[in-house]
């Protein structure tokens, strides 16, 4: 007998037996009359013994029946209209696969709220909740939405390595490794690795993996080790990959909301598909507004927690840009503009006060780039490896990151980026 | 004007103007006549200059051209049987958009051959043959062809820490990070928390990403970092598991038979698609073998590569299972055979004499993982965070790891290991 998810069982399956798999969500024994709610990944089911129509030994099995054990069910389907699906299982035999202790440490039924902390500590129970795991559904249809998307538009999938022995932008928020004898730290970006890989000729990539942040402070919306979404493309510039990045957005909520409707419901959440293109803001203009409500920033500092929030109270919490961002607010790869070198090739894509992806042109010229890392009070010596790639062939070429969740989390309106990773690491937080 | 890549050029653009971006591969010179070989990331495409059908300007900055140059080519596509794609280009305009220094660090034409290390020492130029990008337009394939698979089978992608607080395996083959005021060190695989992911009732996950192993001994089969494709799956054993990597296996194949042809002439390769279900050869049959090549294995103990090779002489360069391990060869976590404690519902993937992959059955049990770490002489108490999974409801489940760099080496017949990864790490590569 082929296993069934709960999701599965219909109309065709009424009157016949079937397998089912799962976890013992809640029990009500009524004497002579015991109901279990059955739980899988995708949904629930009753199961209805009643004392005089199952064995007697499976009865005396349900009446023992511990909350979270794993059960195996073989049942008849039948038509049960006040059963949560429409549908109940009786059953001719149920098997403990595995028996949970009393009392769990979380509840799974939701019906007492707990706190992150808590939450996370026990999370394997936490993920069972259907609200938490639809969170997690939703995240892989968004890894396969972007990853479609990203090779019908000719991108080549690569891995970069996370080992290096060179911070990225020079900055001091890197986690060294013993490697061996040597000193080596953990990748804060692939940015180097995919700009080398612009002059090896592959035109255009994208790398979908973990990036590394010793960030001291522990915020809701930052994270020690988080999942970075890159691309870096050639013979283009920087409006070629922001039409790459809004059009790519589109195309996840489009998905979500056509394959993700249960898990949607789950959440409660309706989602609206963001209309194309995104607006424009210019970091002038993004300075004017802040000024207007009261944020006065001065021109070439970066945009201030509240100064973004003025900005998403003016233009509303939708996806827009901010662009031409001062060349010292940049790091050192990005273009500055021909004409203005004050401001250079750039862009943040925003949804609301949150900030979800960056990107510039990059300067692809050998002594350029040489005088902007100096220009940084960086040393060119430590970038050698990167900087042999400009000297024999590198394309004009522009990219961005985009954080997966910060793209999850202003999707899914979660209110602590956490939320938005299996077992999140923080300052704090090294375990699960 | 759209740019086209070389291999998009037919028939219908005859007589047409078209615009390329690429490098300048070779450049021959024959006075009133030059010949440019110009390559993208799809092909070759002859641009040729007779003196007097080009503007002035144009030919003279052809001239002067430096191989390994960018430059974007306008011009005016021509049928010419004797060129290399049966079209040539007679550019209007060609403009360099960044020259190439000379001498080259390494040859692109491939006409000297160089060492591996100084190939990945210039990594960038070596990628420009055709040669070795295929590798690499194979491998995107690869990682395209597994997670379509997999998610057909209902998988969902997830990601799991990389930086972690315990060994997986309580091995010491682990690189430690300084995480904050903590000890934390790079996680070898994501073992635990895919089955804690179990227990969390994803019941299929799979997760492609990073792992990293501070194995001393530099081979051709070992990497430091290397990328994992890893699954685990509920309500099933080693055989469930078993047939969804087969299957996977030749859906790979299939694959890149059917969407990489051009690849594969590239690197002068025929594919022949494995034949299902693959043989399965248990570990005490496999001793036998190697023992009948003279190679005496104590029963127990690992094989050997001698006694691997022996057995693909015998078996022959396909692939084949290796099962029913001893319970000792394999980590705390592999299930033992009811009636058979001293072997486990375990296997390894061989191609020929190279492992790609192993996996089990998993022991679902609380009491009898803790035994079975304390067995191998591990602690419990620093497996808490995932031993408190196994005692609130986890399902029978099995899994394994495939080496995404193993399965395209034994693919595509490479020799070392670090052909398959775009920038390798090893003991004594840091760099690029």
């Amino acid at each position: 007998m082929q296993r069934k998810w709960t999701s599965e069982i219909g109309d065709e399956d009424v009157g016949k037996d079937i397998l089912l798999y799962g976890w013992v969500h809640e029990i009500r024994d009524l004497g002579g009359l015991i109901f279990i709610i059955l739980r899988d990944r995708e949904g629930f089911i009753q199961v209805t013994l009643p004392k005089k129509k199952v064995p007697a030994e499976t009865f005396e099995l349900a009446k023992k029946l511990k909350r979270e054990s794993v059960i195996k069910v073989v049942g008849t389907v039948k038509k049960e209209p006040k059963a949560p699906q429409g549908y109940e299982v009786i059953p001719k035999e149920i098997e403990v696969l595995n028996e949970a202790e009393v009392p769990l440490p979380l509840e799974v039924t939701e019906k007492v709220p707990a706190e992150l902390d808590t939450r996370l500590d026990h999370r394997f129970l936490d993920l069972r909740k259907p609200k938490i795991q639809a969170i997690f559904r939703i995240r892989h249809q968004m890894l396969q939405s972007v990853r479609a998307f990203l090779c019908e538009h000719g991108f080549i999938e690569v891995n970069t390595p996370k080992i290096v022995s060179t911070a990225t932008e020079g900055g001091t928020e890197l986690f060294p490794i013993s490697y061996f004898e040597k000193e080596a730290f953990l990748n804060q970006s692939p940015q180097l690795y995919k700009q080398i890989l612009m002059s090896a000729g592959f035109e255009r990539v994208f790398e979908i993996g973990p990036i590394f942040r010793a960030e001291e402070h522990n915020t809701t919306r930052h994270l020690n080790e988080a999942i970075s979404i890159d691309i870096e493309m050639s013979f283009t510039d920087h409006e070629g990959v922001m039409k790459i990045l809004e059009e790519l957005i589109v195309r996840v909520y489009e998905d979500v909301v056509e394959n993700c409707e249960k898990f949607l419901n789950w959440l409660n959440l309706k989602l609206d598909i963001p209309s194309l293109p995104f607006e424009r803001v210019t970091y002038d203009e993004a300075l004017e507004i802040a000024r207007k409500k009261g944020e006065e920033i001065p021109w070439g500092e970066d945009l201030t927690t509240p100064a973004l929030r003025a900005l998403a109270e003016e233009i509303g919490d939708v996806h827009y840009f901010i662009v031409d961002w001062p060349t010292e607010c940049k790091p050192f790869y990005a273009m500055p503009y021909e004409d203005r070198p004050e401001i250079c090739k750039s862009f943040d894509l925003m949804k609301g006060p949150l900030e979800l992806a960056s990107g510039t042109q990059r300067i692809h010229k050998y002594d350029m780039l040489v005088e902007s890392i100096k220009a940084k009070g960086l040393n060119p010596e430590s970038f050698e490896f990167y900087l042999e790639a400009f000297r024999y062939g590198m394309p004009p070429h522009a990219g961005w990151g985009l954080g997966a969740e910060r793209l999850l989390m202003s999707m899914l309106n979660l209110k602590n980026i956490r939320e938005a990773v299996l077992f999140p690491r923080d300052r704090h937080r090294l375990l699960p």
